[in-house]
Order: C-alpha cells, then sequence, then structure tokens
C-alpha cells in the first residue's frame, strides 16, 4: 500500500484526495502556490511545502518543482487531481522515471487519448461507435452524395481544413446536400485557400453522456454506470446527473459493456471517463476519453456507494479492483450543481472575499469544497468554489432536495452561480429530463 | 398531503424538519423565543414567530402561545421534534383538539409509554421481553431465594421505596444471596422507614440498542433496525450507530420481529424507538418506548436510505408507508457523534460565540447542525450543537472516516466534545466493538 502521496492540486480535489488518504492511513503532502498558503489543502495536510508564485506556470504547472517536492517530502505516490498536470503524459512519465507511483493511468495511455484523432481510431478498433463519416476529404458532389446517404441525414460538412465555423454546412435532406457541399467548399476554399471538405454525421441537440470506468493492473475492468452531463455552458459542465434520466437499461447496459471492453482491450488502468455525444435515437458516439478523476465523479460515487477516489488509491498500490460488475449497482438519482464565483448572467469570474458562507447540510446533502468564511477567491485559478451533490431515492426527490440546499447555501462577497442553477431546477425542460447539450443557448438567452 | 406546519422547536431539529418539509412541497413556519431571533430555524423558515423570553418555560415550552402561533400563521400541522413537548400527552391532545395534526402518535400512546410501569406491562403482554423480577415486595428469604433462583443469577435486591442506590445489592450467586438480602432490607428500613424489598434481574454492563420502528393509521407497521447507543455520559447518549456491531442476524431478526408486533398491538402511528437493553449474552430487554422522532435517527436513514421526517409528514398526512419490511435493507455502516459545547473533560457547557466554524464534508459525510461562524451558543438551551455523522461500506472505513471528519471539524470560540470523540474512536474496545453503557465510566474515567 501506498505509504505517503503528495497531492499535485488545490482547491476541492485536493482536499478530496487527502480525506481519502487519511481513511486508507496514507501520509499526504500538499503543495501550493504562495496565493494559496491560506487554503484548506494547506491546513489538512500532513505537510505542505510551496511550489512557487502565484502563476499556475510557476507552481502548480511546474513540473520541476513539483518533482523536487516529492523527493523533499520523500513520498511514494503523486496524486494529479484533475485539471493542471493531471493529463500530462511528460508528468506522469516523469513521475515513474522518478520511482514516484503516478496515480493514474501509463503515460502511453495519457499520450494516446490525447491525440483525439489517434483515439478515435483506436476506439474504433476495439468496437467503440464513433461518429460516422468520409474517410478525409471528398471532392466529387455524386461520390459526396453517395456517402452522405450511406451516412444518414442530417451530415455536417466541414472544411478539411477548417475553425470557427467557416466552411461548415448541415445538409437535412438529400434535396439541400448538393447545395450545401458546394457552398462548403466555395466558403472554405475562400478562408482556407483550401476546397478540400469532409463528411460526418450531425447530431442534432445531442447529449452528452459518459460511462466511468476503472482498470487495474491485474487486467480486470469495470465501469460504474453513466453521468448525463448534458447542462454545459461553452463546453463547460454546470450540472451532472447520474443515472441519465435518458438511458434504457438496454443502452446502459451497452454502453457500458462497449466502454469496459475497450478499457480491457487498452490494457488501462485506474479511474477513466469514456465520453460520449448521444442523439435522440439513443445512437451513441465516442467523443473522448478523460484519463482522469473527473469533477463529477460525487454524483457516481452517490449512486453506487463506492468511493472513487479510495479505489485510485487501491488500484495504485497494485490491489485488484475488489468489485465484480454484477456487484456494482445503481441507488437512487444523484445531481451535482458546480458553483463558481461567477456572475450568473455573464459568466465573468468574481474572485474575492467571502464574508459569509453557510454551507447546507442533512440527509443526502454533500458538500466538496474548499471554501470557508473568510477564504479570498483568487483570480488566478479556476472559479468553481464548490460542488453542491444530493442524493435522493428518485431524480424527482433528488431536484427538491437540490432546490432546499441551493436556497440553503449562503456565500457573500463574490457572486455565484447559485441563482442560475435555482432558474434551472425549476425549468421544465430540466424537470422533464430533456436536456442537451444547446440546453442553456435554447433556454437562457 | 399536510399545507403548513408549524415546527415547535429550535436548533437543528427544527432546520432538519424544514429541509424535509421544504423537499414535500410543504409551508414552514418557525417558532422562536427572543433570544433565538438570529438562529437559522428562523431564517429558513417561510415564516416566524416569536412565542416568548429566552427561558424554554415561558416559550418552547408554552403550550398556549406555540397553540396561538399554529392559530395565527393558520397551519395545519405542528412538528414537535425531540425535547421539550415532543412527548407531552397533554400537548399532543391539544393539538388534536384545536384541529392541528400533531406529527407523532395518538396522546394516549405518549401517556401509555410515560408511564414506565404501564408501559411495561403493555408491553410484556404483548410478548416483549422485560427484566425478570419478582411480581412486587418480597419479605420471606427462603422464598426470595427461590425467586432468585429461577431468575438467575447475579440478581440485584431493590428496596421498593428506593432511590439513590439506597437499600440496593447485587447477588451474583446464591451463597451471598441471603446476606445481600438482609442487608438489602436492613439498608431500605433505616434509609426509608420501610424493608420492602423486590428482586430483578441484573444486568451487567449491558447494551442499548433500541429498534426504530414506525406504523401508520392504516395498521401498516415496520422497523427499520437498530440503532447500538451504548456510549453514553450519565444516560446521556453520545456516540450512536447503526447497525449494532453485536448482534447477529438471528437477533436483529427477533428484536424487529418483537418490536413490529408491538406496535401492530398498540396500533401505534408515526415514528417511534423501542429501547432494550442487552446482556452480553443477547438477551435483551424492554426499557421503554420514545414516542418521537429521536435525536439519532440519521444513522438508520444514512443505513437504509429512508428519509424518517419525510415519512413522519407522509404518514401524518394519511398515507400508508410505501415500504414492505422485505424492502427495508442495512447498507454500510453509519455513525453518529453528538457535538456539545461543552468541557470534554467534565461535561461543563460552554456557551458563548462560535468565532470560527468549518463543518467537514465529501463522500458519506454529514452534518446536521444549527451552528454557523458568529453564532452563538446559549446557555439557556441544550449545549448539542452539531451532529457529525458518517457513513461507509464498513464499519472499520466508518471510523476512519469519523476520524478524518472529526479532525478537519473547526469550531473556535467554544470548548467542544470533539476531542473526546476522537479518543473514543481510537480506543481499543470502541474498535472492537465491545462497548456497554458503561464504557466511559470503566475506561475515561
Amino acid at each position: 500500500m501506498l505509504k505517503r502521496v503528495l497531492i499535485a492540486n488545490r482547491g476541492e480535489i485536493a482536499l478530496r484526495i487527502i480525506r481519502a488518504c487519511k481513511e486508507l492511513g496514507i501520509e499526504t503532502v500538499a503543495v501550493y502556490s504562495t496565493a494559496d498558503k491560506e487554503s484548506l489543502h494547506v491546513a489538512f495536510a500532513d505537510e505542505a511545502i510551496c511550489i512557487g508564485p502565484h502563476t499556475a506556470s510557476d507552481s502548480y504547472l511546474n513540473i520541476k518543482n513539483i518533482i523536487a517536492a516529492a523527493e523533499v517530502a520523500d513520498v511514494d505516490g503523486i496524486h494529479p487531481g484533475y485539471g493542471f498536470l493531471a493529463e500530462n503524459a511528460d508528468f506522469a512519465k516523469i513521475c515513474e522515471d522518478c520511482g514516484f507511483k503516478f496515480i493514474g493511468p501509463k503515460s502511453e495511455h495519457i499520450e494516446l487519448m490525447g491525440n483525439k484523432a489517434k483515439a478515435k481510431e483506436t476506439m474504433k478498433k476495439y468496437g467503440v461507435p464513433v461518429v460516422p463519416g468520409s474517410e478525409g476529404a471528398v471532392a466529387d458532389p455524386d461520390e459526396a452524395l453517395k456517402i452522405a446517404k450511406e451516412i444518414g441525414f442530417p451530415v455536417i460538412i466541414k472544411a478539411s481544413a477548417g475553425g470557427g465555423g467557416k466552411g461548415m454546412r448541415v445538409a437535412h435532406n438529400e434535396m439541400s446536400f448538393l447545395t450545401q457541399f458546394e457552398t462548403a467548399k466555395n466558403e472554405s476554399e475562400k478562408a482556407f485557400g483550401c476546397g478540400d471538405v469532409y463528411i460526418e454525421k450531425y447530431i442534432e441537440s445531442p447529449r452528452h453522456i459518459e460511462i466511468q470506468v476503472f482498470g487495474d493492473s491485474k487486467g480486470n475492468a469495470v465501469h460504474f454506470f453513466e453521468r448525463e452531463c448534458s447542462i454545459q455552458r461553452r463546453h463547460q459542465k454546470l450540472i451532472e446527473e447520474a443515472p441519465s434520466p435518458f438511458l434504457t437499461e438496454r443502452m446502459r447496459y451497452k454502453m457500458g459493456e462497449i466502454s469496459v471492453n475497450a478499457v480491457k482491450n487498452l490494457g488501462y488502468e485506474n479511474a477513466g471517463t469514456i465520453e460520449y455525444i448521444v442523439d435522440s435515437s439513443g445512437n451513441f458516439y465516442f467523443m473522448e476519453m478523460n484519463t482522469r478523476i473527473q469533477v463529477e465523479h460525487p454524483v457516481t460515487e452517490m449512486i453506487t456507494g463506492v468511493d472513487l477516489v479510495k479505489l485510485q488509491l487501491l488500484v495504485a498500490s497494485g490491489y485488484e479492483i475488489p468489485y465484480k460488475q454484477e456487484d456494482i449497482k445503481i441507488n437512487g438519482h444523484a445531481i451535482e450543481c458546480r458553483i463558481n464565483a461567477e456572475d450568473p448572467d455573464n459568466f465573468m469570474p468574481s474572485p474575492g472575499l467571502i464574508n459569509a458562507y453557510y454551507a447546507p447540510g442533512g440527509f443526502g446533502v454533500r458538500v466538496d469544497s474548499a471554501a470557508y468564511q473568510e477564504y479570498t477567491v483568487l483570480p488566478y485559478y479556476d472559479s468553481m468554489i464548490a460542488k453542491l451533490i444530493v442524493h435522493s431515492e428518485s431524480r424527482k426527490g433528488a431536484i427538491s432536495k437540490m432546490k432546499v440546499a441551493l436556497n440553503e447555501f449562503i456565500i457573500e462577497g463574490v457572486k455565484t452561480t447559485i441563482p442560475l442553477h435555482l432558474k434551472i431546477m425549476d425549468h421544465y425542460k430540466f424537470i422533464e429530463g430533456d436536456v442537451s447539450t444547446d440546453f442553456l443557448e435554447k433556454y437562457f438567452k
């Protein structure tokens, strides 16, 4: 078993990891920037080492300083949390080379999944559905139409050299296809000096549903079901829940099976998340794989009863996953709201002193936060200051509980996303579970 | 369904009830003494009515004022919480007579269980084991010895007029019985002017184990398993857990069956607790029945997933209990530590201003508290300021989690029982689950 772990992160996830370590009897070493000396992760760890000034590139992203701290503190493992260096394959490799167990997957898997094209190719090879499309550019209109018909409408025509929506056209049927194809080509030619376009299935108002997977060094792999993360703002998740209100038992089973199969084929170790876009008919397509613990892992913990961070530490220590797939069951429903120190109207960061703070409590209410009364939200890092998670026997019960808890949550001195979360909890589409990644654009303009 | 409920209580239990009401869409009316105007139950309720000065007898125990508040606020139900008027049969009767649904059992059951002799007699009639003993006083030594042998040693000889340990003698075997019998008689004669003594089985170092029961108005009854509440200080519970580390499946089943059977025979409605003393051989004897929600109800909620306060509101609204006995299952292990504003060495109250407060959070950690930073712990009421509850997959896991959470809990400005709880969590006897009601006397003198 690991004896002493350095946590290369800050904020609530550093606290989360410290708690898991302490429960397992593992000593903890925090690292911090000069701006973070009053932070709770510094106070709660057994030892804390300053690794640089407030700028993240000089501290939390400073591999040299972190490795030096690990050496000074004589740890045997390093937990990267999420963000910062969590998906930096070089960092994982350096940890391994320096003899520190990196608490996450092997560096080769981080690297593989960091390359989106290679990741897609690999996943396709292992039987994971990917968004159907042409293999590379298509020049001939008739050939293009043939491919589009094979894929099925609507399709999106994208400039190979594209970006920023230029040279990107959606065709909803055969009739409009040829016009859109020519338009895209011309736009692309004008914008990028290259008329190459390719064709992909267009997923309208998709859902974002992800599968929590886990592998160990003995080749075992399991999944912990799905999380519905469709409520997003500019690809930033705001609200996550488990289970998804959309999946049927059959789809749940299928997505789980396919995901676990990929993990086994990869020989993937530790926690991972396979993200899918899901269309309204229930077709799902691989989007990407996150090779770390996710911000939203608590909703999975609430419905399965499994501590995923403890499991990361166990698996990194060489233990087998102590669960068989059939032992992992869904119990009730969980929702997480990310409370950001932001103006809820325009999402502008709102750093500053929290001069009044009261976190809600009671049955089924969980708060993961490093904030406290008189804590200053720093402008240098992520604006998320708390995760409010509720668990109830039903989705309806969870929404009710979330509203009660959001209304109780007192954070004064900075603006927060709490008012927006309350509005979403009251929106009929959310209540019906009828959500998609463009939910906020559609209903909260 | 009840529409508007007055909560005739304060502190964490008032908050607990407000939360349950809000989740069910029931409007809430708080009552408060002048000293409590800054309390959270006042802030979080939909309406709050002052019912008198700080002295409890003039406010929280003032039936006239509470009924007047209920009339002014036009509520349809009154929840008494625990303590104060929760087990006052007159109050329940007055609520009923005034047309307010008392959220608890019928007044006749409160009255019956308030009379300890009648309660014992009734429970015995319904097949609940009671401590074996002589029927009234015994004068003849030979007759007394015969009874003692029937009961089985050790026995306790108690003065009928007794109290305070006077005229009370324990006989561990036949040899010492007659001497102890005569001594008890003489002591009793001297102390009370009456030599009448009776004989009861003496339970050495008993455990306190209680069964959470529930009945509804349609005659259904279920239990939610047991709570082990043996860690006490002068009959005041300090730590509770569920399930009991002592009970076998067979005992658990038997105690549950017997308790539910009594509830059905009584025609008892709403939440209740049947408390037993349990000897080291596993014999259990009725002690008393509490006709209210208990302070320690959260540990039961954590292992069963059932919200007991919501269930109180549903049952009081006329709904049937929505669970069959076989659907109620134990999941993991929960422990509650009562955090009192007391000197942990001598249990003297320590009221005053809380100038720093941070409640622990994370997976499996629940805090039920009405305290916050800058809250003043009042000297007029109970000294309990927070309940820290943890839930984990095993008892060992729960103890680890409790230690981490206790260490994180910051309450400055008043003394608290946190250091004592930490010592208990580290005590080998507690870790082994080898506890009894004299645990603190034995190991923490």
